[in-house]
């Protein structure tokens, strides 16, 4: 821990005034102003006297970089990796070529995907071998599937026999698995031994690995026994066997278990660290809760910008034609929806052209028959994500929002039929109008529940979608009843 | 951890195809399904025949909730919470009964505030101070909010001196402050001692309170000075003084601190527990990993719900009444800016009488105004959450934004602009739809990137509301931008 600290306690300093990230970053951005300017300095000094060199500055230069390098030294790593994301791609180099390089490794961990990649680009073959050379072999499972598979090969080749298995298990572990989030930093014990053995054991480490709060038990073919909390072995007599000590009964996973299954797990029963055994019960690995925080936190921001149809995070600098290549699916997804409602009331032009107030009173119908749905919906995700939406509750939940959406679409139904009536002085279309709300309100606590029970039933993520098949159904139905009735009542 | 185990190991089960939480929950259902037939036996039994004791029947009775107490008993706090939040009232206070009453202090900590409130109102004060008896300071100052005043005074008094302390501080820190995060479980040592002494010292202890990885080294007036993690201390020589070993630079907090930071700080170095100490240096809690994971989620999920409006969590099995009142402001919201969007088309209606097919048209230029804006949001979002949106990088970002913009308006808008075309074989129409588009989705982006960073400014989370707003705008000025220009061209 002892290297990260100068860091964090200026990350600390925050909240009593002092430097921040953020500061960091906006120092590292004044440094690199200063050094452009000298840089510019420099280069019209060289065009008005192409032979004598422009030693002053170049002075200047060298210990201006020499301040930017020193900066970087003192940072944690997630620290000079949010540096990092945060300068367009000119100034992300320029720093990137002055972090040391047994450092890279660890950065390149730490950094989205999006800049990973600009990074990754800038390195030859032989900077990425050495960045990897200090990381582990779950870490260097992390980095593959941003490098050249030639690279990868090499990589796996200059690893020693042990740590070319557990790479090649890593590698092979599929995405949103728990073998895709444990690590192999295991301290073991028999439990045939006393607490001073174990206590005597442990103290021929160097250190032990991070996030070790239990020793796991394993009996001689290293089947996982158990596992003995650090804080229990510390309180308890040395001279008592570590087999009347130990938990028996413990939460393991196996790598092929469910990353969100261990997350839940993690959260619920407060877990740090839990070991992960193969269905045989040999122990191959440990999963920590550092390592389930970042999976939560990433999904949780690819779900953020999935649910506006950004298919990947776009690196801040990068492109416009290459971000508008991302957005396009969504767009066009949205084009054809938005087309068929559009067709909807294309079939409704005679009616339109003969009362146009319909053209402007159509789109408050459709609107909050899509912001009431849209509520529905975010509730029913939630209880899906939880599990608690059985068949039983589900019909439950129907009555209830159809319940609501009657009581808001009587009252809401009502003060848009009065205005209506007052703006049109039009009772027939004020009562139009009340009741293609309260219809249009029940469609859409029909569709907002029914919409993301549907997806979750054919095992979709019903957080992502759901929101554009409603919009459809609000806005079409919408259209539909509003201008139906009109066309009955009115025309 | 003992306790925990059965449960945590029949939650894993799960990816062996075994018994997961929500099997729990399907379990206990079952048994109140049966425990309703055998009362309703009962019932029937007892108005046939007045005298006779339904004897048999009570006897199955008693035997099942004997089988349900027992399946509770096995269950783990957060499992509990979970089959209450998963159960229509009437059930859950069946359930609420049968929990042991020294449980009931850990269960209401783990669910849900809507579904607290419902248990609390089935307690009396007698039972209320019994559930909180076994609950430490900043446990009880967390149900203190949904708790009767005179109640909260009678349990303040109930402690002693210390824990009085302890509470009236966790009371009186601010919600989203570190201070309301924070425990008093504090295992401290002298710098001053070897690290037998520290070995010593803890094996008198019965056990160490969850989440201890370090010490906290205080001096004689309790000022901290920094935190030997046990790690270290155990792998060090039992003869080498504390003080050469110990962290001096370590990352704390103090009470006031925004628990966001602590959040960011845990995220970013991986911290397990870290010393709250007071203005003047004197340690006076600890922050762990598991409550700033709650914190964390809990804030995600509010932040979720208020997206669409809704301003706290609905109990699933609440009154629609109750539901409709929660949802009512949001819809009153979107109501009056669909009103002013109606407006804007209101006042071409002139155009509209005489081309009904801009009735037809208009929802599309629109509606993908919205959900480009909403794409722009949320990356800039994303950006001013990382404290990356300086303002140097907003005019780059707008640069970018407006160039996306007007790629996808030349390509979509010409779609559309040749598909209005084949419709209405109106070439002008093509071109007018082809051009608002285009004008829209600038809009769109300046919208999208401008509201969120001016709610950043002013202090509001961009994440909230912004989407409001953005569709107002995309909506209003999509309609005004294609029928005005209809108005001038076509009309």
């Amino acid at each position: 821990m002892t290297d990260l600290q100068p860091t964090i306690k200026q990350f600390l300093k925050d909240s009593r005034g002092h430097l921040t990230v953020q500061e960091h970053l906006e120092e590292v951005e004044r440094l690199l102003a200063k050094q452009r300017l000298v840089e510019s300095v420099v280069h019209r000094q060289a065009e008005r006297d192409a032979r004598r060199p422009a030693l002053v500055e170049t002075l200047v230069h060298r210990q201006n970089l020499g301040e930017l390098q020193r900066k970087l030294d003192t940072l944690h790593p997630a620290d000079v990796a949010y540096i990092l994301e945060g300068l367009p791609l000119e100034d992300r180099l320029v720093i990137w070529g002055l972090v040391k390089a047994d450092r890279d490794g660890e950065i390149l961990l730490e950094v989205s995907d999006a800049v990973r990649e600009t990074l990754l680009a800038d390195m030859d073959k032989r900077e990425i071998m050495e960045a990897v050379e200090n990381l582990d072999a779950d870490e260097i499972a992390d980095l593959a599937q941003d490098l050249p598979q030639e690279v990868v090969q090499d990589i796996i080749e200059a690893q020693d026999v042990e740590e070319q298995a557990q790479l090649r298990s890593a590698l092979s572990s599929e995405e949103g698995t728990v073998g895709a989030l444990m690590d192999f930093e295991l301290v073991t014990i028999r439990e045939d031994v006393t607490c001073e053995v174990a206590l005597r054991y442990l103290r021929r480490f160097e250190e032990l690995p991070n996030h070790t709060d239990a020793l796991f038990v394993v009996d001689r073919d290293n089947h996982l026994k158990g596992t003995l909390p650090l804080k229990r072995l510390l309180v308890s007599d040395v001279d008592i066997e570590i087999s009347t000590l130990y938990d028996r009964d413990v939460a393991s996973f196996t790598p092929e278990d469910d990353a969100d299954l261990a997350a839940q797990a993690f959260e619920r029963y407060d877990l740090i660290c839990a070991p992960v055994a193969n269905r045989a019960g040999k122990l191959i690995g440990r999963i920590t809760i550092d390592a389930v925080l970042d999976y939560v936190r990433e999904k949780q921001e690819a779900t953020d910008l999935a649910k506006v149809g950004l298919r990947e995070e776009e690196d801040m600098f990068s492109g416009a034609w290459d971000s508008a290549k991302n957005r396009a699916p969504w767009l066009a997804l949205n084009l054809c929806t938005a087309f068929v409602a559009s067709r909807v009331v294309g079939a409704f032009e005679g009616s339109i052209e003969k009362l146009a107030a319909l053209a402007a009173l159509m789109p408050i119908v459709a609107g909050i028959g899509g912001n009431s749905g849209n509520q529905v919906t975010a509730l029913i995700v939630r209880s899906l994500a939880l599990g608690q939406a059985s068949a039983a509750t589900a019909r439950r939940m129907l009555m209830k929002e159809l319940g609501i959406a009657t009581i808001n679409g009587v009252i809401w139904g009502g003060v848009l039929g009065i205005t209506a009536f007052l703006l049109y002085q039009n009772v027939a279309l004020g009562g139009v109008m009340a009741l293609a709300m309260l219809l249009n309100l029940i469609v859409a606590a029909l569709a907002g529940l029914l919409i993301p029970i549907t997806m979750d039933r054919f095992g979709r993520d019903p957080a992502l979608g759901s929101s554009v098949f409603l919009t459809f159904i609000t806005d079409s139905m919408g259209f539909f009843i509003f201008l139906g009735l009109a066309t009955v009542f009115l025309v």
